[in-house]
C-alpha cells in the first residue's frame, strides 16, 4: 500500500507491521474485541509525533495513542482504519526537582518506573492504577486508584502538559505551580479525554514527600455491609487515611487461592495511614481501630514490615489475575461506578444482590473512601451479553442515585451509550469541543463520544 | 430608553436604575477604575438569567455577573454597554447532604454565611479567601486562600456546576461524587472562567469534617528569607498544615496600628494544623516548631484559645484594611504571583528589592505553601503609575521562573497582557472556546481575553 511505503520512509525503523503487534495494539485488557491497526509507529520525539499526524491527515487514517495498553473500556479497539502510536519509546525522566516536588517526564514513562527512579529523593509520585500503566496513558484516562482518598487522582497531581493537536499544533497547558487562576483550564480539558482531542507528549507532575512514617492493617468483618459502614466512619473523622480499600470474601477466597495465602476469607478492609510523626501514626491508627470494632470488625491484622506492607498491597493489586487464574477461558466484565459516599453500602448490597439473582459470581473491589467500587465478573463467553447486561443495569442504578458511569476507568467504547444520561446536553458541548478541536474526527474516533448524536439520544 | 423599558416590564422590583448601585456595580476592589453599568438585574432563579440573557442577546447589551463585588483585577469593570447580573438574591442554601460530606448553593451564598448555616453539622467548607466573596464568584474565578495547603481551592471543592450558557442553554456539568472520569471535564473549564462562558447558578460543593484538633502558632524570624525557609521545611516533611501564611514586617507593623494589637514588629509565619487527635496533632506541632528553630525562628506563640485561633486568622484577613486605614487617600496596587516552591525566597526577595528600587513600600502576604505570595503597594493617584510598572516586573520575574501571573485573583482586565507569555498558543485555542460558547460576545466581554487577538499578540 502505497501509504504504509510513505509510513516507512517517514520512519525508518520506527513502524512494525507485524500480525501480532498490530492486533496488541488493537486490544485492552477489558474490552471484549481486538482489530488489528493498520500498522504501528514508535515515535521517539514530539517531531515524530507532529509527523505522523501529518501523515494521517494526508492519508485520512485515524490515530490512535498507546501507552502500556492497560485500559479496559475499548480505548485501543480500531473503530476504523488507524494506525497506533506506541509512544513507549518516549519514556524518559526529563527532570526530576526535588526541591519543586515536580517532575518532567514523557509520556510512556511507567508509574512503576517513575518511582523506582525517584527512589533516594525522598519523594513519590502517588497515582497508584494497579496496572503499571503509562504516565500519558493515566493523565489521558484521567486514572486514579487507591491512593487518591489522600493524594488525588491524576487530575490533581498534573501541574502541566504538552499536547500536539490533530493539526500538528504544539501546545503548553497549566504550569509548574501549585497553583494558578490564569485563563481557562485547557490541562484539565485534555486530561480524561483519551486521546481524542490530542495526544500528550510531556507531562509536568507534583510529587509527594514519602511518609515517614507507614500503618498497614487488615481488617475483616461479617459482611460487606459492616466494612463499608467502618470505612465511612474512618471518612467521618477526617483521619488522614492513604489508602482505603474494600475486598470482598470472593475476592479474599480468590487472592488465597492465586497466591497461596492464608488470608481469613471474610469482607475485608485494607487500610493505610501515612504520617510525618510516629506518634501521630500511633493515635491515628488507634482511633481508625476504634472506629472500626465499633463497626463490627472481627478481626484485624497489622503489617508489622515494609515487606510485609508490600505484599499486602501486591496482594490488592494482584485480584484481578487471581480472578483470571481461578476463571480460564473466561472473560471479565468489570464494573467501575462511583456513588455519593452514604449511597455506597447500598449500591454494594445491589450489585451483590443483582448478580445473585442472574446467576453471575463476581468479586467485588472498593476505592471505598472515595465511593467507588468494581464488580469483577468472570463468564464464559456465551454468557458475556448476560455480564454486559449486569453492568448496565449497575450504572442505571449508580445515575439513579446521583453516581458516574466511569469513576476511573474512562469511557472507551463501552461507556458511551450512558453518557447522555448523564450529562443531558452538556454531550453536545462535548461533541462541539471535539469537533472544534479535531474537525477531521483522526484521533482515536470513536472513542469517548461520536462527532454526531449517536441514535438513542433525545 | 426602550430597552430599559422591556428590561423593567421584563423584571418588576428586580431592576436597579439609580446612579450609586450602577457605579457601585460597575467596579470592583482592586481595579482602579470604575464605570456605571447600564442597569443592575437582580434575578431569582435560573429562568430570570435565561431571561436576563434573552433580554441582552435582544438589545446586544452585555452581562456582567455580580457575586459580593470583592474581585480585584477588573473583573466587574464594564468594557461597553452592559448590565450586572447580582446574583445576591439567589442565595439559598438548597441542600445540606453531610453524610455525603456535600451540599447544594446558589451562587449568591457567600461562604461565611455557608459555614454559618453549616454549624452543628460536624463539616465546613474550607476555601477562605479572606473576603467574604460569594460562592460563585469564587468558582467563577477560581478562588483559593489560607486553607488551600490543606484543602485544594474551589477547583478541588466544586463537584458539580449548573450554568446558563449565552444563548441561555442550562448545562449540569460534574456529578456529585468523589471522583470521575465521564467526558471531558467541562465543568474545570468553567471554574475560572470569570463570567465569560457562561453563568454559573448552582453549586455542589464538597464539604470536610471538622477538625477535631487545631492549633494554631504564629512564629517571627528575623527576616523574610528564614520564614520562607521554614515553611519550606514544613512541606517536605509532609505534615499535615492547614494553613501556612507568611507576613513581613511592615504587615506587622500595620496590624499593630490598626488593630490595636501587640504582635512583635518582625516577618512571621503564621500556621494552623488540624488532626483528628490530640497526640497527633501533639507530635506534629512539635515537629513544625523544630524546623521553625532550625530555619533560625526568634519567637513562637501558640493560640491557647478558640477565641485567641480566631483572631489570629482576623488579623491576618484585616492585613489588607489594616494598610487601607493607614494609608489614606491612596490607591493599592496588589500583586498575586505564584513561582514553584524552591524560588519562592528568591522571589519575595527580588520583590523587597525592586520595591526599594522604585522607592514603594508595600507589605508582603503570602500563602507560602504553594509558592504563592502577594505584596500590596499604597501609591497616591499620580504614582499609580509606578506601581503597575513594579507589579508588571514582578510578574515578568515570576514567569521567567516558571510561575503564573495570577495564583488566585484571576485575569479580569489586568492580567490580560501577561497570557500571551503565561500560555503561548495555547491563548489562540482559549479564544475559540470563547468563542464557541459566546459567539456574540456577550458573557462579560474583555475580562481573561479579547476575542480578537490582542495587538501584542505574536
Amino acid at each position: 500500500m502505497e501509504k504504509l511505503e510513505a509510513l516507512k520512509r517517514l520512519f525508518p525503523g520506527k513502524v512494525d507491521l507485524s500480525e501480532s503487534e498490530r492486533l496488541r495494539h488493537g486490544k485492552d485488557e477489558g474490552y471484549p474485541l481486538a482489530r488489528p491497526v493498520l500498522a504501528v509507529v514508535y515515535p521517539e520525539s514530539v517531531e515524530d509525533v507532529q509527523k505522523a499526524l501529518q501523515w494521517a491527515r494526508e492519508w485520512e487514517v485515524a490515530v490512535i495513542p498507546f501507552g502500556a495498553g492497560t485500559s479496559l473500556e475499548g480505548h485501543l479497539y480500531p473503530t476504523r482504519e488507524a494506525i497506533s502510536l506506541d509512544l513507549s519509546r518516549m519514556n524518559r525522566l526529563l527532570e526530576v526537582r526535588p526541591e519543586d516536588f515536580l517532575c518532567v517526564v514523557e509520556p510512556g514513562l511507567t508509574r512503576k518506573a517513575l518511582n523506582e527512579a525517584l527512589k533516594g529523593t525522598g519523594l513519590f509520585f502517588p497515582v497508584d492504577p494497579g496496572a503499571d500503566a503509562s504516565l500519558g496513558g493515566m493523565a489521558a484516562t484521567g486514572a486514579s486508584g487507591t491512593t487518591t482518598v489522600r493524594y488525588g487522582g491524576m487530575r490533581q497531581n498534573v501541574l502541566a502538559l504538552q499536547v500536539v493537536l490533530a493539526g500538528g499544533e504544539v501546545l503548553e497547558l497549566g504550569r509548574p505551580v501549585r497553583k494558578t487562576s490564569s485563563g481557562y483550564d485547557l490541562k484539565d480539558l485534555f486530561i480524561g479525554s483519551e486521546g481524542t482531542l490530542g495526544i500528550i507528549t510531556r507531562l509536568t507532575l507534583r510529587l509527594h514527600p514519602l511518609p515517614e512514617h507507614v500503618h498497614t492493617l487488615r481488617v475483616f468483618f461479617p459482611g460487606v455491609e459492616e466494612a463499608v459502614e467502618a470505612s465511612y466512619r474512618v471518612m467521618a473523622t477526617g483521619l488522614p487515611v492513604a489508602r482505603l480499600e474494600l475486598l470482598d470474601e470472593l475476592a479474599m477466597r480468590a487472592l488465597n487461592r492465586y497466591l497461596g495465602a492464608g488470608f481469613p476469607e471474610r469482607p475485608a478492609l485494607f487500610l493505610e495511614f501515612h504520617a510525618s510523626t510516629e506518634e501521630a501514626l500511633e493515635a491515628e491508627s488507634t482511633l481508625a481501630l476504634e472506629l472500626m470494632r465499633e463497626a463490627g470488625a472481627l478481626s484485624v491484622e497489622a503489617a508489622k514490615t515494609e515487606e510485609e506492607r508490600k505484599r499486602q498491597w501486591e496482594a490488592r493489586h494482584q485480584a484481578y489475575w487471581a480472578l483470571v487464574h481461578l476463571y480460564p477461558g473466561h472473560h471479565f466484565v468489570i464494573t467501575d461506578v462511583a456513588v455519593p459516599l452514604s449511597r455506597l453500602a447500598e449500591m454494594v448490597r445491589y450489585a451483590q444482590g443483582l448478580m445473585a439473582e442472574m446467576g453471575l459470581a463476581g468479586n467485588i473491589l472498593g476505592h471505598v473512601g472515595d465511593g467507588n467500587f468494581h464488580t469483577l465478573v468472570p463468564v464464559l463467553p456465551e454468557a458475556y451479553p448476560k455480564a454486559e447486561a449486569y453492568a448496565e443495569r449497575l450504572v442505571k442504578r449508580a445515575l439513579e442515585l446521583g453516581g458516574t458511569c466511569t469513576a476511573e476507568h474512562g469511557v472507551g467504547l463501552r461507556k458511551k451509550k450512558f453518557l447522555p444520561k448523564e450529562h443531558g446536553n452538556a454531550l453536545e458541548w462535548m461533541r462541539k469541543i471535539k469537533a472544534l478541536l479535531d474537525p477531521e474526527g483522526l484521533l482515536n474516533p470513536g472513542k469517548v463520544l461520536d462527532i454526531s448524536p449517536s441514535p438513542g439520544y433525545s
